[in-house]
Parts: C-alpha cells; sequence; structure tokens
C-alpha cells in the first residue's frame, strides 16, 4: 500500500495553474503541425508509420512543441518556419523515448504499452532513428543553419546525458550535482532549444535568444524534477497513474539522493539493497515514501523546482507584456503545481 | 565442416584488384580525418569515447569517407570541407553499425567482440545517438544545406531500410526485388550520399552529382551483394572470417532467394526449418552451402554484383582520365574481386 506524502498545506487553496492560455495561444498552429507530423511520419515501410503512431497518437502533451510556437508569437514572428521546426523538436522528444525505452526496459509508456513492449526493441531503435532523420529533413527544408546547429547540438547532449544516467543508475553515491547535469542533459536541452528556436527565427537580438534559452533549459529542470518527485508521490495516484516506476528501475533521483544523504546507516543500507542490488521485497516502495516523508525530501525536491521554475519565470522579464507571454509564465506554474 | 563452393575457374589467374591506389590517393586527407574523427568523438562522459573507439579503432576499411575524400580530388575540389563531411560520414556508418548489432543480437564485429557484447545493448544504443547527433553537427560547421540534405535523408532510408529487412527477416517468401530494395536503402544510399557530396562540394554540373551518386549507389549494391555471397562461401574462410552469420540469423540474402526459388519442395521445406523457424542443427549450414553450389547461386549472385559493378563504372564514364578516376574504378574491382 502506498503511502500518502503531504507535499505542504496550500494544496487546492487557490485556482491550480493549468495549460489553457498556452493550448488557446498555439490552437491552430498546434493542429498544423499535427498535421505535418502525421503526413512526415509516413514511409513506404508501414510498420513505420504504426509504430511511431502509437507514441505519437498515444498523445503526449506536446509541450516542446507547443514552446516553439509560444516562443515564435511571443518574438512576433509572422512566418510558417516554426511549424516544420516545432514537429522537428516533437520528432527527436518522440525519437529520444522510443530509445529510452528500449534502455529503460519500460513496458509502459503514457499508460499505454510502450512500442518495444508491442513490437520488441528492435524496431523501436530503428524507427527512432528514422525519426531522428526526419527531424533533420524538416530542419533542412526549412534552410536555418543555425536552428540545426541547435538541435543537433542538443541531441548530442541529450545522447550524453542518457549514457551518463546510465552509468550513474544503481549507484546511490550520485550526488545532486550529478543529478542535476544529468537532467539539465537529458530533458532541459530540448526544452531549452525548442524555446529558443522561436527568437531566432524571429530575428530578435541575441539578449532574446539567451533569454528564451534560459527559460526553456531551467523550466526543463523543474519538469523533471518535479517528473522525480511525483514518481513518489500520493499525488501521481490521484491522477490515476502509477508510481515507483523509478524505485523498481534504481533511477537515482533527487528524493533518492537528499534522503539517502540525510538517512542513517540502516538507512542506508535499505538504499543500496533496493536501487544497487535491486533486491526489492513487497512494502519496499511504501518503506521508500516513509524515509523521504521522514527527511523532508519531496517537499525539498520541490524547493529545488521552485528555484528553477522563479529563474524561468525572470528570464521571460525583458519581454513586453503579452498573451503569448503570460502563457509561457503559465506554464512554468503549471509545471511545478502539477506536483500538488 | 564447411563445403568448398568454388566460383569459378579464374581465381588467383590475374593480378587481383586492391584498394592501394585509392589508399595513396586520399592518404594525407584520411590521417587528417582519423584526427577529426578521434577529437569529435570525445565527450566528458568517458564511456562514449571508449565504446565509440572500440568500434573506430576496430579499423573498419573507412571505405565511406574514402569515397568522399576520392570524389572530392575527382571534382577537383580544393577546400577543406571534405575532411569534416568525411568523418561525419564514418560517424553515421559507425552510428548504424552500433545499431545494427544490437538489432542483429551480433556478438562479433570486425573479428572482435561487438560493443553491444560487451557493454550492453543500451550505451550502444546511446551512444550511436550520439554519433549520429555529432555527424549533424559537423555538417553544421561546413554549413552547407544542401550536404545536411543528402546525408539526412540518406540516414532516413538507411533507417527504413532496416526496419524493412527485419521485416522480411526469416520469410522465404522474399524476392530478389525486396532484397534490392533493402540493400539498396541499407547499404547503397551510404556509399551513394559520400561519393555526391564530392561533386556537390567542388560545384560541379549537375550531372557529375548524378554521375558520382550512380556510382555509389551501384558500388554500394555490388558491395553488398559480396558481402552476402562471402557469408557462404570457402573465401571468406581463406580470408580468416567466419561464414554462416546470415544463416544463423535467418537473414534472406540473394544466395538463399536463388536456392529457394531454384529448389524443389523437400529443399525448400530445409530452408523454412533452418531459417524460418530457426530450427538448426549441426551440418545444416554445410547442406546449405551444397543445395547453393547445385543451383549455382552464389556464381549468380555475384554475376548480379558484377551487372552492378559495371553500371558504377560506366557511371565514372564522363570525367576524364585522372588517378582519382583510376582509384575509384578499382575500388570498384576489388570490391567484387574479394569474393574470388
Amino acid at each position: 500500500m502506498a503511502v500518502v506524502v503531504s507535499l505542504g498545506g496550500e494544496r487546492r487553496e487557490k485556482p491550480r495553474a493549468n495549460m489553457d492560455r498556452l493550448s488557446a495561444l498555439v490552437a491552430d498552429d498546434l493542429k498544423r503541425v499535427n498535421d505535418i507530423i502525421l503526413a512526415r511520419m509516413h514511409s513506404p515501410v508501414a510498420l513505420i508509420p504504426q509504430l511511431a503512431g502509437h507514441l505519437i497518437a498515444a498523445g503526449g502533451k506536446r509541450l516542446r512543441p507547443m514552446l516553439t510556437l509560444a516562443s515564435a508569437h511571443l518574438c512576433g514572428y509572422r512566418g510558417d518556419s516554426h511549424l516544420k521546426l516545432s514537429a522537428a523538436v516533437e520528432f527527436i522528444h518522440t525519437a529520444t523515448l522510443l530509445h529510452d525505452d528500449v534502455v529503460d526496459e519500460s513496458d509502459l509508456r503514457r499508460g499505454m504499452a510502450s512500442a518495444n513492449a508491442v513490437w520488441g526493441n528492435k524496431p523501436s531503435v530503428l524507427v527512432g532513428d528514422f525519426l531522428f532523420s526526419r527531424a533533420f529533413q524538416l530542419m533542412v527544408e526549412e534552410g536555418s543553419l543555425p536552428v540545426l546547429g541547435i538541435l543537433s547540438h542538443a541531441s548530442a547532449v541529450i545522447a550524453e546525458g542518457e549514457v551518463q544516467q546510465l552509468i550513474t543508475s544503481n549507484d546511490t553515491e550520485t550526488g545532486e550535482t550529478a543529478y542535476l547535469d544529468v537532467i539539465r542533459a537529458k530533458t532541459a536541452q530540448l526544452f531549452a532549444a525548442a524555446a529558443h528556436i522561436g527568437a531566432l527565427l524571429a530575428g530578435r537580438p541575441k539578449v532574446e535568444e539567451e533569454a528564451l534559452d534560459s527559460y526553456g533549459l531551467n523550466l526543463g529542470i523543474a519538469f523533471q524534477l518535479v517528473d522525480d518527485v511525483l514518481d513518489y508521490s500520493a499525488r501521481q495516484i490521484e491522477l490515476g497513474k502509477t508510481i515507483g516506476d523509478d524505485f523498481r528501475e534504481g533511477k537515482i533521483t533527487l528524493p533518492v539522493i537528499l534522503t539517502f544523504r540525510r538517512g542513517d546507516e540502516e538507512e542506508r543500507r535499505f538504499w543500496r539493497r533496493t536501487l544497487e542490488a535491486l533486491d526489492q521485497n513487497p512494502g519496499d516502495l511504501s518503506h521508500a515514501q516513509m524515509l523521504m516523508e521522514r527527511h523532508g525530501a519531496l517537499r525539498d525536491a520541490l524547493e529545488r523546482a521552485r528555484h528553477y521554475g522563479a529563474i524561468a519565470r525572470d528570464a521571460l522579464g525583458i519581454f513586453p507584456d503579452s498573451e503569448a507571454k503570460r502563457a509561457l509564465t503559465e506554464v512554468v506554474d503549471f509545471c511545478i503545481e502539477r506536483a500538488y
């Protein structure tokens, strides 16, 4: 049985932030992006759109492509290039999800059977490669070398982050800095790139490019921190999602790092047994949650998320008030408040 | 025991073609390409250069990057862009090898333990992604959108070919056309792109771009046909390499397709048992070789390879005589004659 972990008293007291403003802002564009996604995941090899469609139709939030669309809005961009580039961002994201699920041996993704669970690892690897190539084709069609530079760099950094995560997996000695390096690379880099290219397309000054890059990077860090908290949180159960995936895989996330460092030797033996040796018994997940509660680890991990969220919000400070700015600000609130 | 399969009487009667002329032509350039490869597979995540270096140092022939270098020579290119682009071609090739070995569950590559056998599938997938991203970073640095277009297209086609191969794997009904589609995509497309970009860099007329693309494409088809013959050939054993990898994996290559179609029902039952059901006993590989000998399948598969080799040679016809042209012509001879 899962322990209910409380994350502070403010829960449900004010209206919850959501993505409605962002969704409304980019609704028309996103429809066109979805059309591009469907058209361009096509291949004469039928398994490719089948497998890619399984994941893409399973409906992620399209958060990353929406960031590209919204940042283009924010910067007053008037062309059409943001549409294909937004699709390219989603393709890169989908490719990394496909490869992630192979690497993590995940059976579930977005509440459905993962592609590797349905079709096996092999086509998941290859369809990931296909989508990755397609992303670059879309970028080439738009003809922007700076965008190609940003997204090829982001892709290399994501792969580095994933390898680094693999190395530190199951190592309870992992510190907060190493953890942050991993999530900055594997998650936040693509958020940063997605937001950055809106400013680039609009030909805005360097300082605005940097602001949107920083916004995306810090939002991405906050997003991943909250994700890692939710994997141990009662809130996740309320949302109808399972918890404990990270625990079962022995992933060393910030809630574990804080609890391990604040705990005594007996507690550390527990973490070494469950996360290093992966020797897990019924009740271990609940015990892990209880230890996290004892040391305030989820609460403090969310405090860290709020810190990065604040940086993201302030990065937008140089932009004049607009619907796009309000939408991007609310995304930060939403990404953090979904933990409560 | 392997049956000695004879492939015609002309063996060893004339001096064997080799790659010496090509190697001499590009020696200086290739040294610089190797330096770029070593420098650019670097990452602060040490496992990445370790794993990539294992494969890259294991010393492929560097055939694909040499095609880029030689075609740049042929077209009188005078800059330095061919060096990084040649490295990019090798990175894409290495990335596909890493993913191939995961997909094929191969334990050996170039006579050494494969990366997936040493480090496992997970880092092989991710380091492949890293090298693929690096390839695009190198291309962006050279700033040629047409080259980016050619290589991103080639990468998508390669992935399609690999998925198609996966689908037709273990299906003895696969015909020669479907087989050709697969090898054209998974192998020949990168040969074509590698040769093509030399002409593109030099700003040569479209007809020369197309000639080098056709040269590479047909050379690549011939190369793969010979590879597939060698996997059943006594010549491979003479070269100190093992045979039968394709047989054990149930890959449907041209020697199998020809033998299956020319055989009687009892023979087809043999192929279905061994390659579809993968129910294999000692002696089956020798029996397969005997059937291929009976139906002249290896001989005729090589005849097909010579056909594509001839097209490749003729594609170079529009270029005036030069050391580069002689070198590229000899590569065709070498790729085919290595079967004898």
